[in-house]
């Protein structure tokens, strides 16, 4: 397996695939973090350059922000024209586009993207459990070769993550709601609160927790909100209209209809459990 | 010091202060908890009224919820008339308010704000380093005894927490900014979720982070919402204000702005910490 960026993500899935005895070549332009990473078990061999990297992988897993993919696609495309090729971007309709332009033999591709981050960054965040218990979707195209996606299910599943298969539309949509929108929602939290630094020092579990996303990387959350922009300002309004309805419950005297809310919402969430 | 209902928070402090030396008797109505609060170090005594609890008390400190506090308010003030009286509600307007309705000798009253809890209940859930490195937000009135607000701030600092003071309505629009809107906007946040089912079941740290205190005790939070309304309806309104500009930067073309935001919350929140 070739590793393309060894950040939270690919230094993470580079030390999984090692302890299960899978040979991991990476490639990561900083020579510092290449050094750390065959240091901290994350890759068998490392190089500073895509095509070396991929040379003779069965499969290349491109493990870099979506707007650094295109020369990326390319680049591993012609330097291992026999690999199965996946990335684990936050977005999949615009990767999929993408591929279609850049990539030589798109139907070795197969979209993915492992359900699992932090708003640490980088090799020095990375564990060989990140993935453990986490969902990872894999959004195959019509053409997609059919022993590519079991490849790429296979390595998931590997690494503990259950899997799942949809549309790249579905997907989006899907990962707008429970993971665009709660960073959307930390960020805009985070810009009002900030204004009053009293309140801040006394914020407590409730705040922190609801913001605790908003310390991530600005430039790979830009390009997130950005690759799904229609999505995203969908599901904005869509929480907007559920925020109105509490508003409107709260103004309401009595309580009844306030009350009913949060016992939906309190054991729809205890279902969900405390970790995942 | 006489702790009233033995619950997360006034188990916790019960142990708290157990462990520093201090003698607690405590009172519960539910006999089972109050066998449990003996045995887990919550209580020196447990008693089944008020009256017998605070009986020779130089401090009572009422942790039950704020709607339960009138009848306790005027037997504990009556049996221990020489006692400080203390609350934890997380309003504080309103029990100001029903201080000077239902206790004797309201200048005895301090307000008290512990900002700490979770999402579990009751005393299962106490534990004595609770309110460590927390802040308590103290409320006096303009003729609360002098004594008494050194009395009531010197139990909470005994527990570890930082003690603020300020005004009762002061507190409470500043609570509702960084402790009820996280609330409103996890329950708005989780009922929209639970619609798709699918999509709850691959939701991840960002989502689980955002909607957790959802899972918090319904009949509780429909009670802290009404009883403070007006502050966290204007913080919702003002969440909502800022949650258009964040549509409004997204919906641009470029994203320069957008990008601004992010890195004002991540700097911001990451000046917070990951844990407080």
């Amino acid at each position: 397996v070739a590793v393309i960026g060894l950040g939270l993500i690919g230094g993470s899935l580079g030390m999984a695939l090692r302890r299960r005895g899978i040979c991991v070549s990476a490639y990561n332009r900083n020579p510092v973090v290449r050094r750390q990473a065959v240091r901290r078990g994350a890759a068998s061999r490392v190089f500073p350059t895509v095509h070396e990297a991929v040379r003779g992988a069965d499969l290349v897993v491109i493990c870099v922000p979506v707007p650094a993919m295109p020369p990326i696609l390319r680049e591993a495309g012609l330097a291992a024209p026999g690999a199965v090729i996946t990335d684990t971007g936050s977005v999949k309709q615009a990767v999929l586009e993408m591929v279609d332009r850049t990539l030589p033999g798109p139907s070795r591709f197969v979209g993915g993207h492992p359900m699992a981050g932090s708003e640490r960054r980088g090799l020095k965040a990375a564990r060989p459990d990140l993935f453990k218990g986490r969902t990872c979707i894999l959004t195959p195209v019509w053409r997609s070769r059919p022993g590519a996606v079991s490849l790429v299910a296979g390595i998931w599943r590997l690494c503990g993550a259950r899997v799942l298969s949809m549309d790249a539309r579905k997907h989006d949509r899907m990962v707008a709601g429970i993971s665009h929108l709660p960073h959307a929602l930390a960020l805009a939290l985070m810009n009002m609160a900030s204004r009053d630094r009293a309140a801040l020092s006394a914020a407590s579990g409730s705040f922190l927790d609801a913001t605790r996303v908003s310390a991530s990387d600005p430039e790979m959350w830009c390009g997130i909100f950005k690759a799904n922009r229609e999505e995203v300002l969908r599901s904005i309004a869509a929480f907007g209209r559920e925020l109105a309805a509490v508003r409107r419950a709260l103004a309401k005297p009595g309580g009844a209809r306030l009350l009913a809310m949060l016992r939906r919402a309190c054991s729809a969430r205890a279902r969900l459990g405390s970790v995942k």
